[in-house]
């Protein structure tokens, strides 16, 4: 589907279907239990280049690409109905060395052997890593590539590494036919535990103008804290395109046909992206009753819990993060349905008076996106940045924009910018403040202030757009008004404050003589 | 100071000064170590009722607070100095036993032993139970009643718990002078525990209306819980009185005295509260320089972390907390001012035409100011009810409004609205579902769409007032935007939605042949 990949320019290579046919009647004997056929690429013998160990939709797909890129993968599933599918389904696609239990799975890869973890994450990943560690020898690598907790992989990263086991936590984006046809991948713990797999997960990895999507993130769960934050910039991105959706809905009544329309126009100019793209194609689809699907589905949208955790790790920090954490906010109210509705009955609906748009409108909704999805990916990006020296990692901004262009949901011609921003020899302390963003932000301005003022008016909820140009106008501004908030904190607590005009912490003696102490 | 006592009507009874007066030729003898004098109140003869362990400011004001109520009251602290000041600067107001080793502390308290620990959250209240534990007796009673994490003060409950000690958690708000003069308490744990030490606190308390501002919360960690909120509630409150203050000032060149006099008329309507009181006490003062100490104030809020905690609970939870964590975030974002100078001068600043206002335009900030208090509130209540629930507590959320109606910093007479609200048979499931406050944010909603709209044209950051009418708008609205959001899930993740027009999770196969399936 070719409308699957304007967004990542180049973004996978074409698989040369023909060339792995050939090595259909080979694998297909991979079934025989113990015999894994010989060896046809790796120049190690008989063994497994790599070991996937979880073989649900993602694990499956992730190994048969490693097979595709002629790696010999090991696989192993607590079900051995799964791995047997697995081979069965796809084993003609490249060598698959199949395995009943653990310890023939871990005896069939090469030493020291990287193993690719794809369970449920939490508890089940601590359950298998308990059970591979009687069968692993000092150096093998276990490689988590589901969507652990960050926090998770540190302390795995370090509890391994005790025991002589080397731990890379990897974040993988790009859903199932990512996982299959070239994700994005974000590798971070050991930097030599890297260098091992690094030739196989750069392959497996999406391509961008012939640079792979994937690369040494850091140390402990810096890939998966990483990971985290691009699911929260998606939630953001999402939270966006559903609030311009609503806007032309809403406001100009146009049918999902029509808003399609205009998506896919976007599509062409600086909002190119995945996303962007698929907007296009999910509200052009047309369901089984030949209406919109999109007007018959549940407005009740569901999280698994990246952005979550991005919002709870951006107040750790104290990074003011307020776009992706209104779009984690905007999904719990939409989930409260029930509550929804018998509020719109109790409450007064505001009569829209609604007219056809004309250009100069959508035109102002599109420019409102563009300066929200700005805002809201400089704060991920301060997020990061903030991430990297509190935790010590040493994060390279411009190389994740790098290789999140390619693979990965958030995947948009935007992330070369950001990309240039980080690449100069004096990189920028903010997004805003860097000249491409900043001048884009600046004309976009009148257009957004208009269309969130417009929205407020007539009662359209746009909390994503509301809280970036509030995000903006606070961070331009010079002067604000925390100094009352100093005020009051040291009235009620004697919480202290500092002075404009000289140096030193001051209380008020409010409660008695009213002086002024410093402290 | 009366303006102290606005908004809690009756909170404090007046001490009777000279009735402790009486007391100080006897209390001044205690600094004989070891020979406490004879019990004057106690029916138990020369032993402590209560015992308080950190003797830092608010340790010290408790102790004092109960001393001051007939209680005898054993003091420790680790650094004898600290006790030693206590009894010489207040030894007159009651009965002290003041103990300079931990072992002698706990010997002069009456067993089952209270003993209220005041010292920094975290680690040291640890470290302090594992100093008292070998010097305690089964059904003992710890009270910690400083601003611990929930979570900790759960784990403390079932670890103790485990030992045959009894714990509670105490949030204790009202700052050091309503610690000394009656604060609004929240104590957790075992209700047994708490039956044992209900007279002695509920007399230590804020009292409105003869209803002491104390009340048994829950189990386990309930009462840090409900504190914690408390304080969330608190930011929001804080955030939404520097919006109108920034207003006032930015949109009508209003000086600090002359909002000071708009708040001191607002403190008489139904914004009466005591941070209403005291933002007025706040913006009136003047420096030593004779011109408004607010102005020379740095614009920089800092936070101790509970707001931060409250957020991240609501995120744990799925409710949507928006206008608190926007309070917090607002303090995150004024904290970067070097960074705000440095925008400042790289964005263009608007120019705002400042007029003279009218009373219509201070009315509608008022009204903006009230029905933002109102969703900030709602989403608290909704967040403690979501605890409750989940944790298992069975909150009275009624409770709670009541016994914050005094003591503490968020005291208010919109409380006794909030208490009525919970009282009647028929509770609502939301507080903007509620008539009074349903109508109350009818009437006031144009002059709030007025003023965000107004505010986001001229470039004024009201971050708290536009989430609260966001929320307002996602919350009384039937059909959302997220349909958009289920579809792209199930596009790129095959997250799978449901439908309005039958039941079940349904799928498309947008890769492959389009259909729809059901799953």
């Amino acid at each position: 589907m070719s409308s699957r990949r304007v967004a990542c320019r180049c973004r996978r290579k074409q698989r040369p279907r023909s060339r792995h046919s050939e090595a259909a009647s080979t694998a297909s004997g991979i079934g025989k239990a113990g015999t894994p056929p010989k060896n046809r690429v790796s120049l190690l013998g008989d063994l497994a280049d790599i070991g996937v160990l979880g073989l649900a939709t993602m694990g499956a797909n992730l190994a048969r690409n490693a097979a595709r890129k002629d790696f010999n993968v090991a696989v192993y599933n607590r079900h051995p109905g799964r791995t047997e599918e697995l081979i069965r389904e796809h084993g003609s696609e490249g060598r698959f060395f199949p395995a009943t239990d653990i310890g023939a799975f871990t005896r069939s890869i090469v030493r020291p052997r990287p193993i690719i973890i794809m369970v449920k994450a939490g508890k089940p990943v601590d359950e298998v890593i308990e059970e591979l560690l009687p069968h692993l020898d000092e150096g093998d690598i276990i490689i988590d590539g589901g969507n652990s907790l960050f926090t998770d992989s540190s302390r795995r990263f370090h509890a391994l590494k005790d025991k002589g086991i080397r731990f890379v936590g990897m974040g993988i984006s790009g859903g199932e036919e990512g996982a299959l046809e070239g994700p994005s991948m974000m590798p971070g713990g050991e930097r030599e535990a890297y260098a091992r797999i690094e030739p196989i997960v750069t392959r497996m990895a999406a391509q961008v103008d012939g640079t792979p999507c994937c690369t040494f993130i850091g140390p402990e769960g810096a890939g998966h804290y990483v990971k985290m934050v691009h699911n929260g910039i998606e939630y953001a991105d999402m939270q966006l395109i559903a609030e311009a959706y609503d806007l032309m809905k809403s406001l100009y009544g146009l049918e999902a046909e029509a808003i399609a329309d205009i998506f896919a126009e976007w599509n062409k100019g600086e909002l190119e992206s995945y996303l962007i793209e698929i907007t296009a194609a999910v509200l052009r689809k047309r369901d089984g009753t030949g209406k919109p699907l999109v007007d018959s589905i549940v407005d009740e949208a569901e999280q698994k819990g990246t952005g979550r955790w991005t919002a709870q790790s951006a107040l750790d920090l104290g990074v003011p993060l307020t776009s992706i954490t209104e779009a984690v906010f905007a999904r719990a109210l939409s989930g409260s349905r029930a509550l929804r509705l018998d509020a719109a009955k109790a409450l007064p609906q505001p009569a829209i008076p609604v007219r056809a748009p004309t250009q100069a409108d959508i035109d102002a909704i599109r420019d409102a996106l563009y300066a929200s999805k700005i805002v809201a990916y400089a704060q991920g990006f301060e997020q990061l940045s903030a991430a990297s020296a509190q935790f010590g990692w040493d994060l390279h901004l411009g190389d994740l924009a790098t290789i999140w262009r390619g693979g990965c949901i958030i995947r948009a011609r935007f992330l070369n910018r950001i990309r240039e921003a980080y690449s100069g020899l004096d990189p920028v302390p903010h997004l805003l403040l860097q000249d491409v963003f900043r001048e884009a932000v600046v004309a976009a301005e009148p257009n957004w202030r208009a269309v969130v003022a417009r929205a407020i008016s007539e009662g359209i909820p746009v909390p994503a757009f509301a809280s970036s140009i509030a995000y903006f106008d606070g961070f331009r501004r010079g002067r604000g008004p925390a100094n009352l908030l100093q005020g009051l904190r040291d009235y009620f607590g004697a919480h202290t404050y500092a002075r404009l005009d000289r140096p030193g912490r001051f209380h008020t003696r409010w409660g008695q003589d009213g002086s002024e102490i410093e402290v």
